[in-house]
C-alpha cells in the first residue's frame, strides 16, 4: 500500500483504488456500497475477471471528501473480508522514482522530459549508474547522480547501496533504462513488482547478446521493444507494454539500433505511466492493464 | 431496448448491460446491488464519465439465474430512479443484421466471412442492393439478397421497402457496406443508432467526391477509413473507428483504392462487432467504446 | 526464369527485369545500357548493394517494344559477364499459384477474393488440401480442388500427387495458407524459393505448438504473424512479411486466434503481390523487398 | 547544389546524387555511365518515374576516387543535356540546420537528443525563437541561441534578421519545431524547399486553431501530425511524413497533446532525416520519398 502523502485537506479529493481478489459475486457492490457510503462518486472505472486464474481485478477513480483515514480503515475490513490486496492513491500524485542507466541516454533522457514536460507522474529523486557518461545529463534537470560502479566483486556493496538509496529515498518505483547489469535474485525479490525494465527486443526473442545483430542476420521486417516487470526469471517478468516498428533490408544493424531505441523510449514511457497511475495489477505472471 | 431472444432457462445466463445517465454518487453501486440481488456475478464491466457533458456510461457482463423478466422490472425501476437508457441483451447473441451495398464486395464479403468463421457475432439475414452484382455472394453464403434499385423518382419507394424488411425482418443493425446512395433524413431518424457506414476516408477528409484521388493529388503518406452511424448530417455522424494504411508516392490512385478497401474492411468489421457487443454508447455526437 | 506468356505482340511491352549478382561497378551501366539499346524506357527501379553478402540486388520497371527473344539473348550474354541471376517477365502477368490448406479458410478465402477483386496478380490455379472442408470455398470461385490426404503412410505418395499437379498445371508458386503439414526435406528443395508459407505467429517466436496459446499464457500486448519462403529448416526460411496486432488482457485464447487470423491474412497477401510482382529477392537466408 | 565541404581526399568518398528530369529513355543508362567513367560504384539506388508529371526521380548512392570538379563539370553537362536539376552531396554529411521554436519544447529537444545520439545527420548551428523559454534547452546542447521577438510591427525586421542569419551561418535547412507565427510569402519564397514544419494535425485536417480541442470534440480515434515543406500556401505545402497514434473516449484534451507530442516529434524526425540524406524530391506539390 503506498504511503499517504503528506498534506491532506478535508476537501474532495480525486482517489485511485486499484484491487484484486478471488473472484465472486457481489465485489463490485461491497467496493462501489463503501465508496458510496464515504460520499464518493465514481469517474472511472475498469474491472475485470480472469476465467483462467479465477481473480477479480478493479480501478476506481473516485472524488471523496473522507479522509485517508476513514477509507484506509474502511478498505481494510472490506479486503479482509474478499481476501483482497488494494492499493489507495491520491490521482495524479507523483510516484517517486529511481532510473538506473548506464551509458546510453536515450531512455533516461525521454522520462526526464516527459516528467517535465508532459506530465508523466513520476517524481525522479535520483539517477543510479554504473558509469558517469550521464552525469551531465541528470545534471541538466537537476536531479542528483549517484556513481555506483559494479564489478564482480562489488556487486553486493552496490545493489547495497542501491537498496539503502531507496529506503533512503522514499523510492517507490526503480526503473531499468537500459541498465546493463542483472539484478541479483535477493534484490529481485526486495523490489518485487516495483522494478519495471525495457528489453531491447520484442519478447518472445532472439536468446542471448545482441538482438539487433541477431534481427539483422534474420532479416525481419518489424523490430520491438518490451517493457516488463522484473523478476528473478531473467526477462521473463510480467510484460506491461510492447511496441513495434517496421524495418527494412536496407537498414544495416546501426540503423536497426538507432529505430529501436525509438521503440524502447515509447513502450517504456507509456510502462512508467501506466505503473504510476497504477493501472496496471498483476494475474500471476501477466499483468491487467486499465488503459 | 433489445427483445428478449426466443427461448430463455432458468439455468445462469450471461448477460450484457450497457447503460447512460447524467452522473451522480452511488450509480455504480445501485447497478451492482441489483445484479447482487438478482444473483449476479460480474465478471467484466468498465465505466466512464464525461467531465464535459456530464453524462456517466457504463457496460456491465454478469452472468445471473434471475429471468429476463425479472431483470427488466428491476432495471427499469432503476432507470426511472437516475434518468437512466439502458440495454439489456445475451452475451454473444447474434445481433439481426441486413447489408446494403452497391458493386463493391470486399466490405460484404468480409462480413459474411467473418460471421461464418470467426464468430462476429452478427445474423446476416438479408442483402439489399441497388444494383445485382453481389447476388451471387450473397448466394454462396445462403443469405436472401433482396434487388432495390434507386433512382430519385423511386427513392421513396425504395426506402419504404427498405423500412418494410427492417420491420418484416426484426432487424437490429443496418450496415452501409460501400452502399453508394445517401439516406434520407427521415430514414436516418427512422433508423437512428442502428445504422453504420464505412466512409472511405479519414475524417476529417477531403471534402466531395473521389478522395483517393484527392489523398493520391495531395501526396498523402497514410490513407484512412472512418466507420461511422449515420445520421442525417452526412458523414458528420458519431465516429466509432478509425484506422490507417502506410502509402507512398509510387501508389497509383488505383493502388491507393486497393489498399483503402482492406483498410475499409477491418475499420467496418470492428466497428459492426462492437456494436453488436454493445460496446459503443453514443455521448451527444461522439463514441464512447468500452473495447 | 519465367517462360514466356503465350503471345506477344511487337507493341512496347511493360516489363520486369529482377537480378542480382556479386557487386561491382558498371552493373547499372551496363543493365541500363542493354535496356537502352533494345529501345527501353525505364518507369521504375530499385537497386541495393548488401555490404555484408557482397551482392548487389536490382528491379526494373521498363517499357520496350523488343521481343522477349532479344532481351532473353542480351540478358543472357550480360548475365555471364556478370555472375548475373536474373529474372524478366511482363509486368502485371498473373503467376500461376497452387494454394495449399487443411481446414482453417481465412487465408484462402482471402487470396482468391483479392485476386479476383484487388487484382493480386496471381492465378489460383488449383486449390489442394488434406482435408474436404473448403471444397466450397474453391468451387464458388470455379477453382478445380483437389483433396489430397496425407498419412505418415501415403505422405511420399501425396507429395508426388502435389509435385505432378505443380508440373501439370506449370505452377510457379505455391502458397501454404495455414496448411498444417510440413513438407519434406526433398520437396522443399524441388519447389526452393517457389512457397510461400504463413507462419501463425511472429519470427521469432514461442517454441512448439499452440503459438496463441503461448502468447496468451506469456501475457503478450502485441500478436504477430510471419509470412516466409519454405525451406527444409522448418519455420527459419527468408522472412518476407511481418505484422502484428495490438491485443490486452481482456482476450482470451479464441480472441487471440480470430484476430491472429487477420493479421495472417494481410501478411500473406502482401507476401504474395510482392513475390508475384517480383519485388523479393533472395540474399542468403534474408530476403531484399523492392515495394 | 550544396557547396562543397572544406576538405576532401583523393580517397574514394561516398557520395549522394539526386536528380530530377523530364522522363524519356536512357536516363539511368547515362547517369550509370558518367558514374562508371568516374570509377563509380553505385551502392544504393532508387528511380521513379511519374506517369502524371511526366517526371523522372533518381536518387544514388556511389563510391568513387573522382574530385568534386571533376564530377560536377560532368554532371553540369548532363543536366544540361537532359533538363536535369541535380544535386551532388557527401553521404553523411551533416546538414547545417537551423531551428525556430515558440515556447514548445518536445521537437526540439528531440532533434538536439537525435542529432547527438542518433547520427541525425544535421549539424544545427542555431535556435531561433520569438520567445526565452527555450534558452536553457539550447544552452544545454551548447547551441546558440538567438531570442528574435516578434509583433506585427517588427515581422519584417524579424524575418530580415532571421534570412541575414541564414546567409552568415551558411544555413542550409530550416526547421520549424513548433514555431508559432506564420512566415511571410517573401520569407517562404526566399527559401523554397529549405524548410520543415511539423503540423500538429493529421491533413487533410480541422481548420483553424486548437486542432485537438476539435479532434476531441469530433471523437476522433486516430490523432496524427504532419511534416511538410512550407509554402506560402499555408499548411498545403508538400507533404513529406505522416504518422498517427490510437486515441480513444477517455482522452481529454489535454491528454490528447501529449500524445500528439509523441506524433509530432517522430514525423518531424523523419521528415528532417530524410531531407538531409537527400531522400525527398518535389513533384510540383508532392514529393517523391526514397526511404
Amino acid at each position: 500500500m503506498t504511503e499517504a502523502p503528506a498534506t491532506e485537506t478535508g476537501d474532495p479529493t480525486h482517489w485511485v483504488l486499484s484491487l484484486s481478489c478471488p473472484d465472486r459475486p457481489g465485489i463490485v457492490h461491497a467496493v462501489a456500497g463503501l465508496l458510496a457510503e464515504h460520499g464518493g462518486n465514481i469517474t472511472e472505472s475498469q474491472q475485470f475477471g480472469d476465467p483462467l486464474s479465477g481473480l477479480f481485478f478493479m480501478r476506481v477513480q473516485v472524488e471523496s471528501a473522507a479522509s485517508r483515514e476513514e477509507l484506509d480503515t474502511a478498505l481494510t475490513a472490506l479486503a479482509s473480508e474478499f481476501g483482497m490486496t488494494w492499493d489507495l492513491d491520491v490521482a495524479g500524485r507523483r510516484m517517486r522514482t529511481l532510473v538506473m542507466v548506464s551509458t546510453a541516454a536515450h531512455c533516461l533522457h525521454d522520462l526526464l522530459f516527459r516528467q517535465q514536460s508532459e506530465g508523466l507522474p513520476v517524481d525522479i529523486v535520483a539517477v543510479v549508474s554504473n558509469h558517469t557518461d550521464l552525469a551531465g545529463v541528470a545534471g541538466f534537470y537537476g536531479i542528483p547522480f549517484h556513481h555506483v560502479p559494479v564489478t564482480k566483486a562489488t556487486k553486493p556493496d552496490a545493489e547495497a547501496r542501491l537498496l539503502a538509496l531507496v529506503e533512503e529515498l522514499d523510492v517507490e518505483l526503480v526503473v531499468l533504462a537500459r541498465y546493463m547489469q542483472i539484478l541479483s535474485d535477493d534484490l529481485c525479490r526486495a523490489l518485487a513488482g516495483r522494478v519495471i525494465n525495457i528489453h531491447h527486443s520484442f519478447l518472445p526473442s532472439f536468446k542471448g547478446a545482441r538482438p539487433y545483430a541477431q534481427a539483422h542476420d534474420r532479416g525481419v521486417k518489424l523490430i520491438g521493444a518490451t517493457a516488463h516487470y522484473v523478476t528473478g526469471d531473467l526477462d521473463e517478468g510480467p510484460i506491461i507494454e510492447q511496441d513495434v516498428e517496421r524495418v527494412d533490408h536496407s537498414r544495416h544493424v546501426e540503423a536497426l539500433m538507432a529505430l529501436g531505441q525509438d521503440v524502447e523510449r515509447r513502450a517504456l514511457a507509456r510502462a512508467v505511466r501506466w505503473h504510476a497511475e497504477h493501472r496496471v495489477l498483476l494475474d500471476g505472471h501477466r499483468t491487467i492493464v486499465f488503459r
